[in-house]
């Protein structure tokens, strides 16, 4: 077990996130339920609801959270409640008059991305001069560099979802459907000590050219080539790795090639990971690979996002991301090739920066597996 | 099994929504991924992510989404898709700029409650002129009305909760803990055929005065009053039920007293339910039985929220909710009284309002039941 982070975590994470947003020029910064409040405060509320919870970070002022009266007891009950100042308001009442009242008028604020629609037009309703700017547009970096602790569990993550994918080698692929090997993989994470499983793809043959299919109907065939993308939440940080399979001995040669033109694509950026590297230069590095082996339109999505608390977030690595790769940065290395009616190729490891290089979180082997 | 809801269902739901945003004097409406997509597309995205993905609706002009270039086979698959018209956005452009040119730069816009705030931020900032209003705000009874399967589909979901609760009554609460009776819970609610389950609060003595307390290691005492709320997702449409029940036959008299107030409370709220009453009348009715009884102090919510897709929606049982019950419109009737430190009663129905009345779709005995 990794250890529990306490209030004192908090306090330095709520610290270093009111610095950042002063030096950014922010007034400061209003954090909603989500990933980003469970980062500061380790609140998670029972649900994520259109009463209004929202933590108000402003310099030279405690850090304040305003809660629903009946979510209260569950609020003083957060790992961090004891680095928070609480305040609370009550059905019927108007929540944005009252989280505006922590707010400065004519302020600019940071909002976690993830906020309802609603609530920021009620706090832009009740303070018009206020203004503001999504938190990974204002603060990207907030969540993106990762502490001991924190790579600790994500390596534990990554290790996790790679037992789960050499145990899936040995199930039977061919004559079952899609959804069946997705809840073998799904079983698998749990098994493993994953407590939340985010996503389970298996796109066989023409399935595998949509990068975003996640598991059907389809009866798996011999021949077929198959995408395998899974991974969840372990100790509440993230896993998420892809590996193409083969179901039987004979591989065409077009799938071999696809499958080393990728793998090629995923090494190259793996290798051009370091410490001052724009994220841009990770995706460029990947396409330049598929686009010089004349498979450059059929790779039709970003190299990789980061991972944290969460399976997306910043650092992307895509073209006009211009900020550097820093030690603890973790993210996901994924190029992939759609062949749309016929198959698709994907690869995709997590990786951190280290001090001089990447280091992966996932370690199965890249070579085309066989399953049966 | 209900019937499946088909393209033609999608789009006189569209029309129907189109048209009511002009009635409204809005330019139109921005839908996102959530129930709102759902209900008017069937369309329900693998994720919800920081990809923006948008159903614009204007009227005069066929109804159109835009979706990330990746999750178009999936979006082209949605049980509404032969409705729409499709139009995508690639990983590094600007998924703004190009919602925005669905968009007319001085219109006034509903949008989805649970829009990502960045996406509102960035439709803000492409189209500086336009203007947002929270889509429950702007049309509250937009899925407020359910129509015949609809409604059977909350029976279904109720009826399947009420088969829960019977069950539980006769499982061991003495000695086990609250999450243990919280996954029996679960269990049963999975077992009656619930896809989704959302709650499942056992509020054993003093955790019962906690209205969103969920469950935790507590174990329950003979003697303890328990609050047992559950619900989720039966055939995509919500239950929500909760009972109190005391741990063995010695009830004390201050426990009788205060679950009959709330028994009257709830039953009195109901038989008020009739088209043409106000929201906030059920509040009062439910709140003046508890006021007088003295213990006004201590109901520390509303009286009910709406219940269809998601088991949290308009219309709201609340002080200052001054739209009138239509037939059709579903909602929870949920007085309580919670005695910090000692114990809480709740009783809460779903409930429809017919031509002349109100229905319960959860028909559980509301006296107090005991358990072991």
């Amino acid at each position: 077990m990794p250890k529990t982070f306490t209030a004192q975590d908090f306090t330095a994470r709520m610290a270093r996130a009111t610095e950042t947003a002063a030096q950014a020029g922010l007034s400061g910064l209003v954090i909603t339920p989500g990933p980003d409040l469970l980062y500061l405060t380790g609140y998670r509320p029972v649900a994520i609801t259109e009463r209004l919870t929202a933590l108000v970070l402003t310099p030279g002022r405690p850090p304040t959270m305003i809660v629903p009266r009946l979510e209260r007891p569950d609020a003083e009950g957060a790992p961090g409640a004891a680095a928070l100042t609480l305040t609370d308001w009550t059905d019927g009442t108007d929540p944005y008059a009252a989280a505006g009242r922590l707010l400065d008028p004519n302020g600019r604020y940071g909002i976690s991305d993830s906020s309802w629609a609603m609530h920021l037009l009620g706090l832009q309703e009740a303070l018009p001069a206020s203004s503001y700017r999504p938190l990974t547009r204002a603060l990207p970096m907030l969540r993106a560099v990762k502490d001991a602790d924190e790579l600790e569990r994500l390596a534990a993550a990554g290790a996790a979802a790679d037992d789960a994918f050499r145990a899936i080698l040995q199930v039977a692929f061919a004559g079952r459907r899609e959804n069946e090997v997705a809840a073998d993989l799904a079983r698998l994470l749990t098994q493993y000590g994953h407590s939340q499983v985010d996503f389970t793809v298996v796109g066989s043959g023409p399935n595998g050219a949509n990068p975003h299919h996640e598991a059907g109907e389809r009866v798996i065939q011999p021949g077929d080539t198959v995408v395998l993308d899974f991974g969840g939440l372990k100790d509440g940080y993230g896993s998420d790795t892809t590996r193409t399979v083969h179901v039987g001995p004979d591989i065409p040669d077009e799938v071999r090639t696809v499958h080393e033109v990728v793998r090629r694509a995923q090494q190259q950026a793996f290798e051009a990971v370091r410490p001052g590297v724009a994220c841009q230069e990770i995706d460029r590095v990947a396409r330049a690979v598929i686009t010089e082996a004349g498979y450059g339109d059929y790779f039709i999505h970003r190299t990789g996002h980061g991972i944290g608390l969460t399976t997306h977030e910043p650092p992307y690595m895509v073209e006009g991301e211009e900020q550097v790769l820093v030690p603890g940065m973790c993210f996901s290395i994924e190029p992939g090739i759609y062949l749309p009616g016929r198959f698709g190729v994907r690869i995709e490891d997590i990786v951190t920066v280290t001090e001089n290089a990447g280091r992966r979180f996932n370690n199965t082997p890249h070579a085309l597996a066989t399953v049966s």
